[in-house]
């Protein structure tokens, strides 16, 4: 079969991604920003790392690298809304927390707070950055994790009965995830 | 709301994750060996770069170094099963190009191929590694994308009419994407 050919610019070929929103300290408001960073992912088990990827040009690159700690934060379909308007706001304007009346629940391990309408988050703290074409990869070593109760099942694997994540598709373009059999069952 | 804590070993928090097949040229064996690596992101737009995470204890980490280059390749959840099975079995033991048929697809920038059972797949040239953690994260510069025809639509975003892309839930659990309404339509 034919393929079509693209630049790598012309294609959003790695998307749906879960939307994650990456929580930052901001100290000089005593507050706290929220910017939606799709581009991240686990990076180690043992330790556990995750990576979140964010451009120096943003105040959340200004906020984690000050604050040195971060919260990355998983939220359900039901708020496309919420993080499109955190990702159209800059926090170098506003305080994101006021202006959209952000509910907020503190950090156990670290001073950044989650959001509340996460069904799950995790405290990270920065322990390494690399400089990668236009953005930095922040490595963050996962302090904790917590999920609204039912979330995810005993074995740690979210529930999508329980939880329709929200999934970035690129290009304003949303989606969310439904279950597939387990290998052997289909 | 009270949530559960849990230690980040314990939760599978990241998932749902699109799941990303990396093919690697075995000279050794004039073949290619493909292997699902879950912790993949892009890292830049400018320029085009795509990360993969790959434990020193695999062939597949073995291949890329050697090779220099890689392909990373993205299924429908029709391919659910033989995705499983690119787990299960190691390139160390056996040619998995032959030992499941594999249809291959030269690659036109590189000398690895893609996988015919792909909607779309990227062509890479390696550009740098970082070990984070348990796993090396192997940078590549994006070459090239190839995709099905009707599979992105103009814009470069996916069709979830035209495609159900396979994601992975952890535990062996599946699952696939289906549409939201953009913002502003919800």
């Amino acid at each position: 079969m034919a393929r079509n050919a693209a630049t790598p610019a012309e294609c959003y070929f790695y998307y749906p991604h879960l939307a994650c929103v990456v929580g930052g300290r901001d100290d000089a408001r005593a507050s706290a920003n929220f910017a939606p960073v799709t581009w991240a992912t686990p990076l180690s088990s043992d330790p556990p790392l995750y990576g979140v990827c964010i451009s120096p040009r943003t105040h959340t690159h200004h906020l984690l690298l000050a604050a040195g700690e971060f919260t990355v934060n998983f939220l359900p379909r039901a708020e496309q809304a919420l993080v499109a308007r955190l990702g159209a706001l800059s926090g170098r304007d506003v305080d994101k927390v006021k202006e959209l009346s952000l509910a907020l629940e503190p950090g156990r391990t670290i001073g950044t707070p989650g959001l509340v309408a996460s069904y799950v988050f995790a405290e990270c703290l920065l322990v390494e950055r690399h400089q990668l074409g236009d953005q930095t990869l922040f490595v963050g070593a996962v302090q904790h994790v917590r999920a609204r109760p039912g979330a995810f099942d005993e074995r740690g694997v979210l529930s999508l009965e329980a939880v329709a994540p929200l999934l970035y598709l690129g290009g304003n373009r949303w989606a969310t995830a439904v279950g597939s059999p387990a290998t052997g069952e289909a």
